[in-house]
């Protein structure tokens, strides 16, 4: 290890934490966990910094570092950086990464083969017809006959060109008008933003048009976020980012938040969180897409009430407490500059429409994306299974809605093996009688965990091969040398360290499959309910559309085994995938989806669950593989012989 | 005097000057004429510092300090802080007044007599009725069956009082919803902003109206900004202050500003320096007013076309260059926060809309202050004689319009013996056989010197007497005791030295009064070729308004004496002051005057002396008392026997 730089002993060091870009100062021979608690991170250390619970790794990503060796660390990491914090003494400036934390890679489905087959599908359209756009003008030179103004030649020139009734104009661009209809023999390029025959000029060059305009579509999910930079001229995907929500570290569901926004600096700590870590996902896509984030003017945002109040520093805690308010549902356009965003300072902000404090713009943004909201009579029911669960049941002439707090379980939170969609992640998993596993890894490294569709499939299989019983505890003859018992209770080995890629074997736990249970429970049962208070059986269903962050694999079959869909024809089911983001992008795309998202929450009843006390006791009902009523899933009763 | 603090020769001092607010650091025992230079303040010298020509005198406002004594300095001025800066070493913090660029008090002529009597005249209308308004609200608390969002509920209230079709909201209202709609029982107080039947919150607050809502009227003067802050609810004007403009240290006329403003960061200096003036007239008005600046939610501005350009941090340079194209002329509304201005972050800003790049938004707004507009027939001329001369004739039906540069002579500057219509300036001034003058001085202190309505008397009584000839020569047989010759040439004692305010002669040099004249002879030429571009005589005019900063009292007799005014009956004439000033208030008051003044900028026809070669020739006719062409005014020639 080389010698790090002298420093005298005053001066201490800087340690910069990713993915929060959270930097303290410690003096030197600080540990690292010392640091990071400084610096109000939450990392686990359940040794008193022995170096042998191995909860407390980090990887170090630039700087000098010495640290002590650990038997709880395999070489392979040890060579990439990755260090036990408890052992490493900051003895340099250092730039550290929190593995649990860190940059998520989340596959999403949008590609253009996806987009294609469901162009005539969806509630939405797929016409390429922003609010923002992009006109090349040629202005004429000013004479001693036509002195108009700049901006009067300017707009003489659009009316040509566009029915511009009013023409206003973003006071940066103003401050631009003069030198760019000069420059080029008057060829000028404008962005200008459309609302109604009213014209907004946000920015403008000289010359013929060089650049593309872009726009963003972004999904402020509770566990993740993720982000599409578009170009707005194509409608094009240019680059994605995606990120564990670093809000995580205060919480990790939304009610936990609003708990802890209960006062006015931490409030401002989450919105500075989520805002830091969009602005984060704007340069990297905008890198990927080799634009200047000055080049995007357009931001499409979706995510739940919670989200969309944290996002804009607005109070959340009248979201929590009866009759459950929140201070907006909708408005028109925010400012990029009065959010604080990393995009053209002129650009205009939009957040999907929320129904009301549990079902948000991410509900109705998601609805742009399945066909429910086209048909007129055809009934279709829409489970967003995300970290809260929201379900929307009806057609373009009627709409119903409740939601349920789901827990992140299936989105890879909330469970010790779990984790986003990423790479590393088993997405889909076998087991043989024996109970080995065999399973698929995104990215096809070592397996870190499993997100939602492993985590269904695995939760199946435990209760196929008879692993667990119908109450979701182990089975212990049964599952022979797979069965362990760990410091968190009885568990069961998925695989073995060695062929992991945190080089720890890698569990789930009793205490996880519980989790799960509660999950799928909560959403079951809401969506029984759901149809109870329509007047509807699951029979008069014509279609479900599923969302949620499972991953791209979700096994419907698996999902009814365990009691999380509904035992129906098959092809009734349609897996989305992150419909938000996906709506996000089809009101970026076109500003008739904005208005379409408006009619969608407008039409939207919202029934309150919470409130309801049958809900209780159709939660307990599900709390078993796949239901206390076993006549729900004849198909699972038959198969299993139950 | 006492000893100052004790300081390290390293550390220096700081003098600021006002009412620039430069701060400058400076070694220790440095002059404060160096401090002044360093600052970039132009202070005159022309002794080499030995004390003896006066021209660097300052008050000290704070500080401790010692000087040396001169003898060109009175007692009286010695005991109020006056020094002479060259000799006058630093030695403390101190805070410094330029005397030349003082604050001034300039009083306007709004009273509410004043506006009672011309209320049912002019072209615009006193109807209070701004696009601002406060509305008291009572939102009924959220339930379980009406939980509604606070927008919502918000917008249902006000839909009951006002006809909302969209409701937009501030983001800095919106933060501040949840709260105000809860805390006093649901009793809520809005500021609201009116665009047809779209409505935006601009703040919110519980309780009942507790607070005034403010607007400001300011007009941008080349030469003098003046301020009103304006109580929106009944028109009251509740403070009012002014201030010489500070890019005078940069140019006095508006060619030379542009000129300096060629780069990019001369013409932020000018910005900052307009923008650092209004700043501190909404502080003190809003004290005077006892408002808080954060109260005031509107803002009309109005002032020339190169005036609003360095406002908005526009590059004026091709207002100066053929064909003289402005960026614009007229645009809705700026945000407060975006010109940095100290009102409200979310007050809307109007600029009132300008012709062209040499008849400005001060001529616009001007109009709405006279009844020319109003008259479908009678045809009236308007005539603003500031530092740009521009004149309008027409009325109802058709509007004509030029400018000329006649110079900031009548305004007190380019004088050296001018000042603005503020205390201390003789305003009517009378000549006895002697030549011994016989004046009045606003707030009947000694004389500092005069403003445009003295330097008119002076200049028609030294004419009737014979001191000065048709040329504006001296005449020194007739002058007798009163010519002097000092550095500047042959001159004439006004008043000595013991009796004036600054302890030295008041004079008025040849070279004053061939400004006076050019300045009179830019504005009447124009005023004739006007009018025969329009094909009309003086004769054909029913009504003459006259606009300009000359004070309150300018003689119209003497200003026809003097050629300045055409030689027609007197009651003709009406002299209304500030009129840029008044329209801006009247914008300020109603959105119907924001709209009449954009019919009044549309329908007006503009004509280019600069390029007509017989604006020449008139111009040189007119370089006579009154004219060469005597037979233009016969009152004159009757009278004076010419």
């Amino acid at each position: 290890m080389p010698r790090p730089k002298m420093r005298t002993k005053k001066e201490g060091f800087k340690v910069r934490f990713l993915p929060f870009d959270a930097v303290v100062s410690v003096p030197p021979y600080s540990t690292l966990l010392e640091a990071a608690r400084t610096a109000g991170l939450p990392l686990k250390n359940s040794c008193g910094g022995k170096g042998t619970c191995g909860k407390c790794l980090v990887q170090i990503m630039k700087g000098r570092y010495e640290t002590r060796s650990s038997a709880s660390l395999p070489t392979r990491l040890i060579k990439e950086g990755y260090v036990l914090s408890c052992l490493t003494g900051v003895q340099d400036d250092l730039t550290v990464g929190l593995p649990q934390f860190q940059e998520v890679s989340i596959g999403t489905i949008v590609s253009s083969r996806f987009l294609e087959e469901h162009k005539n599908a969806i509630s939405g359209t797929y016409k390429i017809d922003p609010p923002i756009e992009k006109v090349e003008l040629d202005i004429p030179p000013p004479s001693l006959e036509n002195n108009a103004s700049d901006l009067r030649r300017f707009k003489r020139e659009l009316g040509k060109k566009r029915p511009v009734r009013e023409l206003n104009c973003e006071y940066s661009a103003l401050q631009k008008l003069a030198h760019a209809v000069r420059e080029k023999d008057g060829r000028t390029t404008a962005v200008l933003f459309r609302s109604g025959d009213s014209w907004t000029v946000l920015d403008v060059e000289p010359g013929a048009p060089g650049k593309k305009i872009c726009g963003l579509a972004c999904d402020l999910g509770t566990t993740t976020v993720v982000l599409h930079v578009v170009d707005l001229e194509n409608g094009e995907i240019l680059g994605t980012s995606s990120t564990l929500n670093p809000q995580l570290v205060r919480g990790e569901d939304v009610i936990s938040r609003i708990q802890y926004a209960r006062k006015p600096g931490p409030l401002k700590e989450l919105h500075d969180l989520i805002i830091g870590a969009v602005n984060h996902l704007i340069d990297e896509a905008a890198q990927t897409a080799h634009v200047s984030v000055r080049d995007i003017y357009y931001a499409s945002f979706s995510g739940n009430t919670t989200m969309a109040h944290l996002f804009l520093d607005l109070e959340p805690r009248f979201i929590r407490e009866e009759p459950y308010v929140p201070t907006f549902n909708e408005l028109p356009f925010f400012l990029a500059r009065d959010l604080g965003l990393k995009t053209n300072p002129a650009a205009r902000v939009h957040l999907a429409p929320a129904v009301g404090s549990y079902v948000g713009g991410d509900i109705t943004a998601g609805l742009l994306f399945t066909p429910l909201y086209r048909d007129p009579e055809k009934i279709s029911l829409f489970i967003d299974a995300g970290t809260n669960g929201e379900l929307v049941v009806g057609n373009r002439e009627w709409l119903m809605t409740c939601a349920c707090s789901a827990g992140p379980a299936f989105e890879g939170s909330g469970t010790r093996c779990g984790m986003p969609a990423a790479e590393g992640a088993i997405e889909k998993i076998k087991l043989e009688g024996s109970g080995r596993a065999v399973y698929q890894v995104i990215g096809n490294t070592r397996p870190k965990g499993l997100c939602g569709s492993g985590l269904v499939d695995l939760l199946a299989e435990l209760f196929v091969h008879g692993f667990v019983d119908r109450q979701g505890k182990f089975n212990p003859p049964k599952t022979g040398e797979r069965f362990l018992h760990d410091d968190e209770g009885p568990a069961f080995l998925i695989e073995e360290g060695e062929n992991t890629f945190w080089g720890k074997d890698l569990v789930i736990t009793e205490r996880d499959i519980a989790n799960l249970i509660r999950t799928k429970a909560a959403i079951f049962s809401a969506c029984l309910l759901l149809l109870k208070k329509a007047g509807l059986t699951f029979d008069e269903i014509d279609a479900f559309y599923i969302a949620g962050g499972f991953g791209q694999s979700l096994d419907i079959e698996n999902a009814i085994l365990v009691g999380l869909l509904p035992d129906l024809e098959r092809n009734k089911f349609s897996y989305l995938g992150n419909t938000s983001l996906l709506g996000a992008y089809l009101i970026c795309l076109s500003d008739e989806n904005r208005r379409l998202v408006m009619d969608i929450a407008k039409k939207m009843t919202y029934i309150e669950l919470n409130t309801d006390p049958s809900y209780m006791n159709e939660y307990t009902g599900a709390l078993f593989l796949p239901h206390t009523q076993i006549d729900l899933f004849p198909s699972v009763r038959q198969a299993l012989h139950l």
